[in-house]
């Protein structure tokens, strides 16, 4: 596999890029995609990159149907030398294969996805936004595409990588939000698929994100799907809180998505000797520890947002104010930490950062 | 809406129809198809009926990466006295209206989508099928189509019906199926979307069913995610069992999806006075029934095999064989009553019926 070219045919027009302080996030994408093709008898095969268009799809294909299909997200940053980084693609390509054996689809090679991922954002190397905070959005996905409406893993595939220019997270500075914590819907449970990056989580969440967003909360705070007492994740972030001098994070039980920006999170505290600990955490605890005054931190860790400080938590309609509503310590140390490794401000002692190098413009 | 009218745009070719002998399941499709677009400006518009043809969608379309999508199944039969049958389509488009709710997708109507259901099989009515046993499936389903990587409802979809003629689904009479009892993986959970008839539900239950069928099981019996005590499901079927003359499907408890057939079994029952309750049923009491020799019949229900007997369930490697492995009684009885009412050779004494005019050949 590692031995197979990826063809390049070029697009004929480049599109018009936006500019820097203008990026939304996940609208635009740039002028080439990156395909791959499954069948059982072929395997992954005929790898190329293509201009960014749309798919010709039958639609009888299982992905509309049955939701055989998984992604990843992760990001290309620039520095201030003007080099292109990537965060720990590995980890992206390993938790790509995990969530393919959930879902029933055959595993792909991940150091061959890397290089194609790193072929294509050097191809639109010159989508990579420059302003502070901006990056270039990865979104490797796998759908099943054979034309057959019966319930069984799908025998046809695509492995397709788009890439979109996006805006900094936090416009004014890293921004507290408010969460809600849901009692009724849950995003998955033990047994079901939330350890795997696929769709049917995401849609299963998008009812609970809209109720407790006409309330004015930004994310919700997801409960265990089979007692609703322990905390699990918010929104598509993995959580933290700091009580009585410790980091806690809800441990990894089968219904958590393990995040890249967690495990790096709980790898820098530990580098700089902070207490950090997985374990189940209830919310009963939790409200315990507010109450108490115990707890002095909370915020989300993801790709989008990198470290999402919370600045309150409803449950059963109490209102839970975290300190003050500001950021803690903690949470801008990671933040300012983990952005700077990405742009290249700071050493990178883990070895996180996977460089690609620029295409040339005289190519295109 | 319901006065909007359907352009139809015939097929210059019809393609070679597949004998009624030589019918699976799933793979064919017939010359034309359905579609009408949702923005969220125009709602849904445009209805139309066009040749069957691949889709063109965006790489970045929300169904490809979050799973919005929903979908029914149901069939049209033809009649000895050559007239198109269809069995309760506004139960299967109130679900799909329910299952629009769960995942954020805007309501269709749904008379008028039994007025297009209805047209499309008129215009492809030479593809139903006329073999014993044998109908033209009826796939209706919706999709996100909004070219956008945020978590989020999309604001575009496309409401999609396609046909497929298929088989019988026994060959040589009614034919009971070994279930293995699924203690690790669950399909769905209270809270999550299992009421719903969404792809991500279909996608969760292909490991267990993977694994099942390598043990040369037919389909896996669903117990529910918080406590794996009680029974939900079979496979893409409800379950009934008939105990000591009674007979016992799971009640509908948020995550067990509501069929059309069981709720058509339930009505038949209580019309024949057998007695049926919808109650919860653990495996420790089905598993005492059988010691006890009480366990009469099990079988599932589900418009692809109307009734499936259930001739044998493993439980922690305990196989327990029900009865003498043969089809029971009240499994016969419904299986021959509900397909004698669909294929028109019993009377129909709830007016579940809804007849469809053949569409005038010389028209194509
Ligand atoms: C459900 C969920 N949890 C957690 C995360 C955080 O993972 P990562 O840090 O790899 O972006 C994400 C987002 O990717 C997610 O979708
Ligand atoms: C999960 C599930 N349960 C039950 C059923 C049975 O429903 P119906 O009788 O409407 O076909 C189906 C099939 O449609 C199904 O997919």
């Amino acid at each position: 596999m590692e031995s197979q070219t990826i063809q390049v045919d070029h697009c004929a027009v480049r599109k018009e890029k936006p500019k820097s302080d203008q990026l939304d996030f996940g609208r635009i994408f740039t002028d080439h995609m990156f395909i791959m093709d499954y069948s059982d008898d072929l395997g992954w095969h005929d790898p190329r990159i293509e201009p960014y268009q749309q798919l010709s799809i039958d639609p009888s294909a299982m992905v509309f149907h049955y939701g055989q299909s998984v992604f990843e997200g992760m990001k290309a940053y620039l520095t201030a030398e003007d080099e292109i980084q990537l965060f720990r693609p590995e980890k992206n390509m390993q938790r790509l294969n995990n969530s393919n054996d959930r879902l029933c689809i055959p595993p792909i090679d991940e150091k061959f996805a890397i290089q194609a991922i790193k072929k294509l954002v050097s191809v639109d190397s010159d989508w990579i936004p420059e302003a502070e905070g901006t990056s270039l959005y990865i979104r490797p996905f796998i759908i099943s595409t054979e034309p057959y409406i019966g319930v069984a893993p799908s025998l046809h595939y695509k492995f397709i990588v788009i890439l979109s220019p996006v805006g900094a997270y936090y416009k004014e500075g890293i921004n507290p939000i408010k969460i809600a914590v849901e009692n009724e819907f849950v995003r998955t449970v033990k047994g079901g698929t939330g350890e795997a990056k696929t769709g049917g989580n995401y849609a299963a969440s998008l009812k609970a994100q809209e109720i407790a967003g006409k309330k004015g909360f930004a994310q919700v705070l997801w409960l265990d799907g089979v007692e609703k007492k322990y905390i699990e994740e918010v929104g598509s972030m993995n959580i933290f809180f700091k009580i009585n001098g410790e980091v806690i994070t809800p441990e990894l039980n089968g219904s958590i998505l393990e995040g890249v920006t967690r495990n790096s999170v709980i790898q820098l505290l530990k580098y700089w000797d902070v207490p950090v600990v997985e374990r189940k955490i209830g919310m009963e605890e939790l409200q315990q520890a507010h109450h108490d005054g115990l707890l002095e931190e909370a915020f989300g860790a993801g790709t989008a947002a990198v470290i999402s400080p919370i600045s309150q938590f409803t449950w059963n309609n109490n209102d839970s104010l975290i300190k003050d509503g500001k950021t803690g310590a903690i949470a801008k140390r990671l933040y300012d930490t983990l952005t700077g490794i990405q742009y290249g401000r700071e050493k990178d002692p883990f070895d996180w950062i996977v460089k690609v190098e620029k295409g040339s413009k005289i190519a295109h």
